[in-house]
């Protein structure tokens, strides 16, 4: 069972991410990743796709050439949950 | 040498396209993808970004789950050229 972090739990979690800012008044998280050029930012895509699939957590993310804006969020619990925080962590540490 | 597609010859190279948008005023090209889930999504991304990158033309897209929203414009010409059209094409033979 999935819950949604609030007060000092949520803080404690961001503050063990590096990078990633709150969003969607702090329902969500945003990190953009920057690459060499588009074939390394697909690249690094493909990689975190799988892992999005196989956590069965997916991201919202933008991509324009180099670069990748990513948003993670929980729609079950309307908010952030321990599942954003894992798969950030999970993305930073393919970068 | 890519040019900017304006007038008549715009209107002609649109009316090759079923089911793009025009959007920004008209420089740019739209059109959403949908797929039956993530890995259907990314698979066809997967195949889209190896032609864009053959094509040296690349898309400005946002996916969140099964869904693709693409964006196409020429930034060499301030709108939209040959190029846009022929890859809204390629990424539709592989829809």
């Amino acid at each position: 069972m999935v819950a949604k972090l609030e007060g000092d739990e949520k803080r404690r979690a961001l503050d063990t991410l590096t990078g990633w800012d709150e969003a969607r008044d702090g329902d969500a998280i945003q990190k953009t990743f920057q690459f060499k050029d588009f074939t390394q930012a697909f690249g690094w895509m493909t990689s975190a796709a799988i892992l999005a699939e196989k956590a069965d957590h997916h991201p919202e993310w933008f991509n324009v050439y180099n670069k990748v804006e990513v948003t993670l969020t929980t729609h079950d619990v309307g908010g952030l949950s321990d599942r954003d925080i894992a798969l950030a962590k999970q993305f930073d540490a393919i970068k």
